[in-house]
């Protein structure tokens, strides 16, 4: 990346910049667009577990980037509202339906593409929102040219990630160990944990092919678990092991922000398209 | 209002609560959206303006009334990403065209009136989103029975603000005099006076029917009026008279709000609608 | 505008031209669009009360414009069917929703833009189109490089006309004294001043803030005011005080359109807009 | 139908009545919704050919019925703009997309049916408008449960209809001798038949499976054709012609409104739909 | 067409190629593309009856025109699931929204334009699909400049095709003698003609105007017939008439096909179109 | 599942059946739809081969678990045509929109849900498919409560399957030794071997985070790795080893089957929501 300031501010924010600023940010600049919910996430956790989650982890990782120098990057703001809909049942989840959100998303790109930006990355902190993210990671690329990536903040266990408490069999999906120890050491003002308790669906572990982190995934809604509305077992979390999830999950994020500041492929395909492809 | 808690925290944020506190809130309670914008506002101030605007004169509205004791009301998430199609034509602008954000409010309002909540507050930090905002104030209406209030941070002039610059003569409607000077207020570090300079297309001024303020609106694009993308003379902006704004805004919006809380129409005409035109 | 042609019609009509004769038109030529209603308006106004005073109160001034010779004028069939579903829950109503009405105010304006009209005043008799109206005023601009202009037949109150039955107090939006005596001027064949009464919701003065013609607009249907439809006090009304309203209103779209026709900014934004911009 | 009031309008209007006439409107009733078109006629005839015929036969039949006593009828204000994407290319056509026209007839639809009418009759003056009206003539019984019926004003070519010009070969689908005949009947004053040239393509014929009224239809646009914009032969139009061939079309409607106000089916299939079919 | 390869397949079918074989193809190919259903025939016939019937007939056509050498042609995999709303009371019936319809019409006629195709003929086994079928033929005409063509398998009465069966008096429109014979031609095991009843709704007989195959279509759903589905009289169907009608329908479309490869236009209406028009 | 008639087809097909048959099915039939493609995969492989893949691994999964009596499934016709947008570059594809396929999904979704279906199994042949899959399993879990699966045919890399060709490093997502080698297998006559070259993007292997099979994935066109359309090494591919992978995944497709008919969760979420989140 070119030369930074001295002095500039430790995390590039592209709400802080003024026009003229974000058209001289150099070529290569990735954006970063964190991508959280609002959605319920059990008693014991806020419904803004998932924003919170990756608006630290990305500001935190932009924060080390920027200060070691490897990439140029800029923070745009977070979407708050995303594709909650497997929590519609209940109070405290606001969702946008899979159309509304993948307008949004394209809509934001074309935005980005029009202002100059060539990359994007996506950091997601609702898994949720990860099919959709996927589609959209392809659709702007196709359409306005840009590199797009999408990382996640911790991987679900039904996206790909690895489950981090054993009592929880891979089973902990929503609102438990991870989550609730991530939030105890960045919100604990905002856990209750004493109200938490263990709901862990065991019974889904006698399947061999589908299920959570197994090879064919399943539809489900939250409420189709029970009426709390979480799934984990939030009783064994712990702000230390939250610190250790937060830090491992913005180093990995850091080096993913760096990576996408030089990925490149073969051939620029979107470059050739028919005007007719490009839709 | 019921009896509030001894200690609760001076805003109540939706994002904070957890799903049964969602459920809990009173009957009454009225939600309060701030929408913002991402949008280039001239070389001097960020992109980001409307939408500190619409959170801060919201947040300490909120803070006010709940203090007070006079309602009950909940803080949501602002919208950042709105219309701002009109500065389409500038780096920094990210903007949702009309259909993308009517879906995006329409969801809220729905994912709200699914919540148990009756009653809505927009408070718009962003003319261009104005127009819209009427809209979906009636769409919820009817299809959720949501009571739906639709107010602005300052009103801008092409909607029936007053002026408060004399030399800018009632055209200083995006980046000028009142905008620059609560940013000055708010927040003083994103502000690049030394780069502000007069732009007040007196032009228009020959028109008796056509024009900001003026009986008859006109489709306009900041790139209308020249390559600097503001509108105003953000010259003779103070920080003084910022704050003289701001709290004549949050005075104002807390009388809203109080209002909101208990506004009744004689008839509940969403409730007796045939479900086809609920539609 | 050219040399008009002694013995041409008054009323210059889009839809009495042949496809050459539009392709002929002068360059600058404004193209008025009148959009009505059919709609319930209580028990004593017909519910083609809008499209009535919309399609009179333009081809009045465009008569008048054209006689005169003081610009180019071209007078478009009114749009009958429009947004009123505020009115939902009546008979008699014929409503299209948001998107619907926006899809067929860019398709028009999408097509007089490829007929090389450049100028397009929409005259508007029913206040529930107001606010979508300016979303398309700005849409078209943008997308189409039209320049577009919007202005109201008798503007209603929640959009910043004035009242002129004080008894009303600034209350008689829907088939009140204004609407009946325009109605009782233009078509009094059709209006039954034996059924009228007077429904005005005076209970809404307690409010400072929210109401019709104050700061902060609600989302009203007109079954939230009761069971018959009018919001306003029709007993009062009088031919004379139509005739007044309807000369009042022809003058004032007179001295619009003339303005229309050489309205300019100071630079053409649309001109320069990225092809994903213009979006 | 039950008893007209001795000195009631020949032509019951929609428009002109107020919404306790329409909910009081007898069981039964037909509603007749003229589709008309804004699109080129080559350079003899005016762009509302089609908005005139379907009107002013409508308008005829409507009458005749009426005055026969032999069904209840309410005829609406018509619909101007329609789909003439076939003529995009020429000024003066003013189109609206598929997805446009069908959300407005099922919009239009919606609304009539939660007016209370269970009947519905288009009459359709612009062959581009048959193939989408079927669509909606489906869409709105099953939703809706209104019975629905799609008449011709004067069946194009390619939609069925017989020749009435030996000379034209069966090609004179768009401003030939018949439109151009009815045009001379309803407004001589309109047509510019010393403009008027003879747009033939014979070399269709040598087609046995492929043409206008032919087994096999094909996607054409009038540019396909030439720069003139008519199909047909306008030179050999008569008022006289005209005259007989509206009479004619006023009959036949005539006729189809009486059935109509009286057909049925065997059993009322939309009666029981599933929810989730009506869609 | 050019000179073919020996021992090349009879049916040059595009799901068969690699994309260089695509990219190869002569100008002038014309791809085919059948056009079936999936919807309730009666309790006689299978849900696939439109799709064999719709299959079966292009690949014989297909097979035999290429033999003959009188043009280039590609056979498209049939869409399987389209518009079928009317049966849409009736499980076993799989249908598509008019607009999820349109939406593949257009996306299949883009990738084919984009992919070099210039021309398309779709092949209908189902009448329910050719009103949006002629929609979609001028669209793609439009926006793409493919040359498009409609072809029934059999016409459906109300489409103007002939009875075949005196005693089905027209009304035979689905699943009745000549659906059923054709169905024991080609899939004599699938055909219950133990469980075929006659089903002709006389009592349509008695309307001059509205009908199947008159001139005004009504909006009908197969459920307004009675609770078996099928109209019409399958108890006179055999295989023998079925092998009649399938070898009629096969040299009909072969004919069609041929025509289809050299059929011109006096001009090439969509070379010219402006951007807009092509929307 | 209930007893099978003896002598009933060894694969139970949809559309076999007539509507009282689908009527008919047992309580707990897993209906099983395959996603094909129609793309373009190299100069070697036909653009069939993900339809081809997926409907002979369904249809033989099918065949074993009716033939073993474990579970009541029903084979649905494919879906040829789906979202193959990263191969828009390329003659020979054929693709759908997100938001057409979406559509399409939902309408089949609902189709069956509407005949009775309560489970679902999707067996995707396309990796491009995998992500709107997983946003249409959760869609049509929430609106119509189906009990939706997704399975893959043989899991591409970047979704998380296995390499089975060290050579290629993981990087055979296309087109490569194992889409190739089941080809060999399942329609040798269409593989055209002898054009097949080696295409591994191996520079992509000098990232940690980003790539095929890594944590973070990117908007890729086929088109970004250069002319040819494959990404892997078809060169290595053998009918033996295609055999293999075949007979595992229809193995693995048989077990997921079995589960899918009787999976249950601990509640049924999706019967107690609020018709406003059911959307």
């Amino acid at each position: 990346m070119g030369a930074r300031v001295p002095g500039a501010p430790a995390v590039p924010r592209f709400l802080d910049m003024t026009w003229p600023e974000v058209a001289a940010l150099p070529a290569g600049t990735v954006a970063v667009l964190p991508l959280g919910a609002v959605e319920q996430h059990g008693p014991h956790l806020p419904v803004s577990t998932d924003l919170v989650t990756a608006s630290e982890v990305s500001a935190a990782a932009v924060e080390a980037v920027t200060q070691a120098g490897t990439a140029s990057l800029v923070l745009l703001e977070p979407l708050a509202y995303t594709k909650s809909d497997e929590h519609a049942g209940f109070p405290g989840t606001v969702w946008l339906s899979w159309d509304t959100l993948m307008r949004v998303l394209v809509d934001v790109g074309r935005s980005l593409a029009a202002s100059g930006i060539e990359r994007l990355v996506f950091v997601n902190g609702h898994g949720g929102n990860s099919a959709l993210g996927q589609v959209a990671n392809r659709e702007l690329r196709r359409r306005f040219g840009l590199r797009t990536f999408f990382a996640h903040v911790s991987t679900p266990r039904d996206q790909g990630g690895a489950p981090v408490a054993a009592g929880e069999h891979g089973l902990g999906v929503h609102g438990g160990h991870s989550e609730t120890s991530l939030m105890l050491h960045l919100r604990p003002e905002l856990v209750h944990l004493d109200l938490a308790e263990r709901r862990v669906p065991e019974d889904l572990l006698v399947h061999e092919r589908i299920g959570f982190g197994k090879p064919v995934s399943f539809g489900w809604l939250s409420s189709d678990f029970g009426p709390d509305g979480h799934v984990g077992d939030p009783t064994t979390a712990t702000a230390e092991q939250g610190k250790v999830l937060f830090e491992h999950a913005v180093a990995e994020l850091a080096a993913t922000l760096v990576e996408a500041s030089t990925f490149t492929t073969p051939a620029d395909g979107a470059a050739g398209l028919d005007p007719r492809d490009r839709g």
